[in-house]
Parts: structure tokens; sequence; C-alpha cells
């Protein structure tokens, strides 16, 4: 199996609400074959997909469980002036802010948000990674 | 805030115990940068990171839940046959089998297995999405 994401799914509890806030809130334009009941974004090559929380649980065949899930979904930008930029763009769309923007052990500098849902979503700023001109992060 | 995911982040009970499940297992090489206390993958243009549970808990500053955690990843691939081929390898190397591959009702052919902490991943062809030659998805 090659080592490799395309999609990332998030379940979510209201798909009106949640499309809003990646749309209306931060201005990310759904891409072609969204509709009603999914919805798509083009994320820097790789895909965020939005479905009812129900729908990805019987989809996946597991069960819905509460609380954190585990997973965090991270945008690294360019400098800390990006990351502090990002987190009030993403509070002013209605995230909760869950952790200010700070100097963070590894080095950076970091901060998270909760999306509708909850899922934690960190902007974060790593002076040890290339960010390319396509937004992708390099490694080596 | 642009329209991008640079890392995905799973939250592992076991740190050594998952990144035998990818390396070993799927073949996949860590990158520069991965150490004892985190792993790293380049994953077709973003970053699939391994860190224990707690402490990716901690960072974000979130509670911890349990059972599924509604976010489920894909691997878009270019064929049925290159699905079951890709489930094969995942349960040869410890993954467990979700949902054996199937035709599924948006007109494309699906499975999914689960990794060491019960991550669900979809391997699937989607007649209607290009896979580019780089592997990763191209919407418009």
């Amino acid at each position: 199996m090659d080592p490799r994401i395309t999609v990332v799914t998030l379940g979510v509890r209201d798909l009106a609400r949640s499309r809003s806030f990646y749309e209306d809130g931060l201005g990310w334009r759904p891409a072609k074959g969204s509709s009603g009941d999914i919805v798509f974004f083009s994320a820097g090559g790789i895909v965020l997909a939005l479905y009812p929380l129900a729908e990805l649980a019987k989809d996946a065949q597991v069960e819905v469980g509460s609380g954190f899930g585990g997973i965090a979904l991270a945008q690294n930008v360019r400098s800390p002036a990006e990351v502090d930029a990002a987190l009030v763009a993403a509070v002013a769309a209605g995230g909760k802010l869950l952790k200010p923007a700070q100097r963070v052990f590894w080095g950076g500098y970091s901060g998270y948000f909760a999306d509708p849902d909850g899922y934690p979503w960190e902007v974060a700023h790593n002076p040890h990674w290339e960010v390319l001109d396509d937004g992708r992060v390099k490694l080596e």
C-alpha cells in the first residue's frame, strides 16, 4: 500500500452548519460534486470531505464514540504572523479557540481551534519544515 | 485561512506498535525528524504523523474520548483491483478489516480497514475522480 492520504473525512453533526463554517466562515469553495449530502473541498492536494457523522460511521462500519477522537488536522504556514492571522480568521468564522498561539516545545509557534464539531485544527509555523510555493510541506 | 491540510496526526496508544504497522507492515519509510517521540511519513503531499494520544490531547488541549472519533482517512486508487490489493496488504500488516471491498452506492468500489488504534482507512476506487500521476486526487 502506497504512503498516501487522499481524503480526510470529517463526520459532522449538522452538514449545513459545518459547510457554512468552512465555506462562509473560512471562505473555502466547495468543489464539484458537493451536494446536500456531502461536501468536498480541495485542501492543498488532498480532499477534505464533510459527511454526516452517522453516515460515515455506517460507511466505515464503526461505532460513534464521543469526545476527542484522537485525530488532529494541521495547517502549516510560513510565519508566526500567519499563525496569528489564521487563528483570528477561524475564530471570526465561529471556530472555538482551544489553545492560543504560543511558542511550543519543538521550536515552533502554534495554536489550535475547534471547528463546529470540535475537530481540532492546529495552525503552526515550524521553522524546520519548508512550506512549498503550493502550500504543501516538504519532508525528506 | 487558506483551504489546506498539511498534516494529519493520529494520536496512538503505543507509538512503537503503530510505527511498526506503518513502517514494517505497510512498508512506509519514516521521514527525517522521526524519533522515539513522534513519527512522520510523507503521504502524497501531506504529512501523516504518529504521536502518543495523551500528548496529542494535551497539545490540542482537548479531552480524550473513546470509540470512533468521527474522522476517516482515505486513499483513492486507480482500479478496483488496486483496492483489493491494498486491503490485502493492510490486513497482512496487522490491520483489521472493517468492511470488505464492495460496490458502493456512489458508484465506486471500496473497503475499510482499521489501523492498530482503530483509525478507519478507506481504500477506494472512484470512477468519477481523477488520480494524478503523483497519486493525488484532482477536484474541480
